[in-house]
């Protein structure tokens, strides 16, 4: 169903409208009037008879007409019998300020649940409960008891906290913001973001989406929408809260690297979302985007009439990976014609300390001419005959005469004396940062986006694989209620996915085990089978290397001894004996299932840097091509598989292979909670990539 | 001297003072006598009889009394003959504002150079040329042609660039943030940061030192001068430019590892100097330092009137290593005779949307009260209910009652609605930050300073070294241009200072070698001896683990071989016979020369994480014990050496002696321009470590 009721309503009723200034009822009503809301409004309040001059109605069924929208101001137990009669009227959407839900316990929680039913069974969309309501300025409608009408403007702000939504409101009208649709979403019991920003990507009057959010609904769709919409707008997030639902008890490495925030962060680069880290930059970003068209690349013109800041520019650039635009020689003549001698014509271009508007305004001129200039940053300190309000006027004037459209931001530093130019700036859509940092921060943002949009991404190749074989064994285990595979099972799943595994096979005996290994060849690998043992190593259940038949008759029997005494009544099935890939680099795919989002894969380089140094990526499953090419490229210690100290190159293609088999494993079978694939010996180029060892746990249900 | 000339002089002329509106000339003179300086002003100008009232010199002989400060605005040609008329009337110091010097190029500096030498010689005191000046509000004296004159306030600003300085000076007035001194350094050419932050340490009227920074005069100086200051008052900086004087070709790990800023890193490490990385975070630190006492610990109280502010604290309290204070039983018991049921009496306590300037104030007043808390963070967003200003007052009152001293910071989220609030608590002394982001780091700089503040720090102890050996040793290579030592000889260095080496000698011939791996015992390391081959391991040159004689005679005839083959013309001495060292962990310790601190020494573990990973730290000789401490913990992979995965610890205190030691050397011995130890094989704790290879470098002259 369409969120058109909710945020486009052609009526709208207030239930619990109030007479009583400083009541909510009262606020709410109060609020859509002065919204200039061109629409029918319905007060009802029995014990009332008008308010703000409006007729004032016992219960919305007396009203004649269908209604759109619901406002409920109501205690919270009232709400549920308030929903039957809405559904009378065809309401499309109500808004459910009340709290008494949700927030305040089980009893609350209880209601909630009722409360969804009805909504679904009637087809009513709820925003809330438990929060600060909608604005619309483009309808226009304020359905929210937010004291502050932002301006209207084109970016939109979804809020998981309904007071940070009020001081949002009102940093963003004291700062000459303009917001587009502010939704304070409460409980989520119906409309979450998820429904909000899949809205937002149709809404022309929006061209930003922002949100702030402390967790969401179904990771999964999350992933989905933001994906989609993310290549028609920016969707930029704050993310607050530390989930400690992640940190139950786990056994596997990926579990436990994956922390708190890892699903969110790697759900976030999956959908092309922007994460600021504050409010501040939220907003810092949003004001870029909305203002100013794309950079088409990462060259930037700095134009400055002072030496540090330049400097400070330069240096961000430099942290940032934007480089600073080399000038035609053409562009560099162009601007020795009218700057001073002592000017620095290269770029950042330092047009010097005594520069008025005209001179800024034939730099601007001269560098937005310049083919090799994908944005421009205009840096301002005010000195004794710098005109910050004409400056600004001027570069604005030179905007508009440019066909090409190139980013342009301000830098107008200062107090009193650049507030006029920082403001005409602002009226004409150029946004201006109080340092240079932050403007190269937000250039910053725009240029990642921008590879966002115009990257490919293809749905991943399906591979082949024995779903049937790995069906059949998943059921027996679950029915059998043993959860954990041992890594024969393991191994057979691996198969199934034509992911390689090394030779192996089941010795009984130490006899058997002299005839397998002969026929593998040495050197072997042994290892302890036993369903009973989940960590080989730490009880010498693990021996690589045997070289002949003698170490392999000594280590065979060193091994039981030693997994006997550790461990006296564990069930051993026997020593396995395995074919030692040499040549090669260690590293570890894991899988965890994050209650969030689902199952989340792990990449890194074995051993230390997994344990020691936490050197890991993580994405969400599934994952494209791109996904898994970005998860290898995000460590520290690529450079290892790409060959450094002069070794050859690993097999990063065929890591990719492993990686996309193993997602698309997870999806066709939910029931993985847990795998290491731990190391995945990775070959020189070419050679391919082969599972060593692997374990891997079912849910319980 | 003391600069007192400059900042508090009884007497000022202006040499180049004019009638011209929007002249500099005339601007300074305006600025002294607007800012209120209590001192005779005497302009010279031989083309004018008044200015601005006050009579005019053609020259300052004319004067009749002695002269503190000239302020010299004279074209940069005119200046030096105007110095010698200043030495005649007693001048302490001159701010040189004029151009023309070192900044114009060759000639520049040349005329620069007169000036100074010029100077020392007449004992006058410069600052700049081609400065904006300096304004000291205690005196009170603006002696600048910055349009803006600062409120009078405890913060002082150095400033590298005069321009920037005019943006901060028009931005802090904006910001209604009071300044102490501001100097503008222009080129330094006497008169440095070192000068400035040296005279402010005993400036009563100055509570925080600020500066922004392209670069450092003396390195050495700067350490010593900050590291003391720095124990007193705060010292802020802004260090922009990166510096490619580091960049000139290194044959070093050290050197190529240091990169452009890795030495102002570790001398502001070393000096307790705070970092700020851009504008608004040194003032936004220096405000909070300015205005709030040191907390005693990192425990804070955050107070907050809504969730979604209160989770970004917290986050971001979580990520600064910041604790939340568990509040004792009675606060909490307290907490719950006032507020409300729905309330949450934990850190971070919520007073929840509705609650007034009252209900604030028992809460702050109840937390003030808890031994537990260091430090107070409010949080404040508008709703409907919200007093800002009320509440401002409230926490004024609150913290004018408390005798334990606490720091306070304010959070007051919003636009309009809570300016007056902020206003007010700014007026008393508290900060505010727009975001809870801010406030939270603004507090963990202040823990830092704290911590460094109480750091015990002895100077190091003196290692007993045979420095005439090694003097000799140098002198002999000095004079042969051999400037690269080889293993032989930069072992005997390494001995002079009794840092542990293997044993080992040198092999002409195999049988020799055999002999000198039956003396040391299996299994032994072999190694190429030639002055010609720096990287031994590129041409076959290092061979481990040689187990037996057999296994010697085969690989001394393979390494001859290689060598040969890769290096045909290489003066091959013999090889080197070694102990082979076990059961350790490599590191790596090497020095750098740097062109502004000196020798500069690294730290980082062997291999990969070195050349990988660059898992590396710096610090400039000479160090402390805590310092070489600190650069051990800073490496991301020191849990190696603490003992990972059930390892022994490794020998942590002998490397922090090896460091000692080394730090010892290079100062000793300024020649050594670079030197590798790689590896220092470290031991398990209490077993030592052992230099197993080592390069040395001396300097050319």
């Amino acid at each position: 169903m369409s969120l058109d009721s909710l945020f486009c309503p052609s009526s709208v009723a207030v239930i619990g409208a109030s007479r009583e200034s400083g009541k909510v009822g009262n606020t709410i009503l109060n609020n859509i009037i002065n919204s200039k809301f061109e629409g029918r409004i319905f007060p009802i309040n029995p014990k009332t008879d008008i308010i703000h001059g409006l007729k004032c109605y016992n219960s919305i069924l007396e009203v004649a007409q269908d209604i759109d929208l619901a406002v409920i101001v109501i205690p919270g137990k009232h709400v549920l019998s308030v929903l039957d009669e809405c559904y009378q009227k065809k309401v499309g959407a109500a808004i459910i300020i009340s709290a008494g839900f949700k927030e305040v316990g089980k009893e609350g929680a209880k209601l909630e649940m009722k409360l969804v039913k009805k909504a679904k069974e009637y087809g009513i969309r709820i925003l809330g409960p438990n929060c600060l309501g909608m604005i619309n300025t483009s309808q226009p409608i304020d359905a929210s008891f937010s004291p502050t009408l932002p301006m209207p403007g084109n970016i939109s702000f979804i809020s998981q906290s309904g007071a940070l939504g009020t001081s949002v409101l009102d940093w963003a009208k004291y700062a000459n913001m303009g917001i587009s649709k502010f939704v304070s979403l409460g409980n989520k019991a119906d409309i979450s973001e998820n429904d909000c920003i899949a809205y937002l990507k149709d809404d022309d009057s929006c061209n930003v989406i922002t949100a702030y959010l402390e967790g969401v609904k179904d990771g999964r769709e999350f992933i989905n929408i933001c994906s989609e919409v993310s290549k028609h707008k920016p969707i930029i997030v704050v993310k607050a809260g530390n989930t400690s639902a992640g940190a139950k008890a786990v056994s596997s490495h990926t579990g436990t690297l994956a922390g708190s925030g890892a699903a969110y962060n790697a759900s976030f680069k999956q959908s092309g979302i922007i994460r600021a880290h504050t409010i501040k930059n939220l907003f810092d970003y949003a004001n870029t985007f909305a203002n100013q068209p794309l950079p088409k690349g990462k060259k930037v013109a700095i134009i400055t009439n002072a030496g540090g800041p330049g400097i400070m520019a330069t240096d961000a650039c430099e942290l940032s990976g934007i480089s600073l635009a080399a000038l035609d020689t053409e562009t560099i003549d162009r601007l020795k014609e009218f700057l001073p001698a002592a000017a620095n014509f290269y770029n950042p271009i330092d047009v010097l300390g005594d520069a008025g508007a005209d001179r800024y305004q034939k730099t601007v001129e001269t560098v937005l001419g310049d083919q090799n200039v994908d944005a421009v940053i205009v840096i301002l300190t005010p000195q004794a005959v710098t005109q910050p309000y004409k400056t600004a006027q001027a570069i604005v004037e030179e905007l508009k005469d440019c066909t090409e459209k190139v980013p342009m931001i301000g830098c107008f530093m200062g107090g009193a004396s650049v507030q006029k130019g920082i403001q005409y700036l602002r009226d004409k859509g150029i946004p201006n940062y109080d340092i240079p940092e932050s403007a190269v921060e937000a250039l910053k943002v725009m240029i990642e986006y921008n590879l966002w949009k115009n990257r490919q991404s293809q749905p991943p190749k399906k591979f082949k694989a024995d779903k049937k074989k790995v069906r059949k064994l998943f059921d027996r285990r679950i029915k059998e209620e043993r959860y954990n595979l041992g890594e024969i099972e393991a191994r057979k799943v691996l198969k199934a996915y034509d992911i390689a595994i090394p030779q192996a096979k089941l010795a009984k005996d130490v006899d058997e085990a002299v005839n397998i290994a002969q026929n593998i060849g040495y050197p072997v690998v042994l290892k302890i089978v036993s369903p009973t043992i989940l960590h080989k190593t730490d009880v010498g259940g693990i021996k690589v290397g045997i070289e002949s038949k003698e170490e392999l008759v000594e280590e065979f029997e060193q091994m039981l001894w030693d997994v006997k005494r550790y461990m006296p009544d564990a069930n051993i099935k026997g020593i396995l004996i395995q074919e030692m890939v040499e040549l090669k680099k260690e590293t570890i795919i894991g899988i965890n299932n994050d209650p969030q989002f689902g199952p989340m894969i792990m990449f890194g380089l074995g051993g230390i840097y997994v344990e020691v140094l936490k050197d890991v990526s993580f994405r969400i499953a599934p994952i494209t091509r791109e996904d898994a090419q970005e998860m290898i490229n995000e460590i520290k210690a690529v450079q290892l598989l790409k060959g450094s100290r002069g070794e050859q190159p690993s097999d990063i293609e065929s890591i990719i292979d492993v990686l996309l088999k193993i997602s698309q494993m997870v999806i066709d079978f939910p029931e993985i909670i847990e795998m290491d694939i731990n190391p995945l010996f990775v070959k020189t180029e070419g050679k391919g990539a082969i599972a060593g060892d692997v374990r891997i746990r079912l849910g319980e249900n």
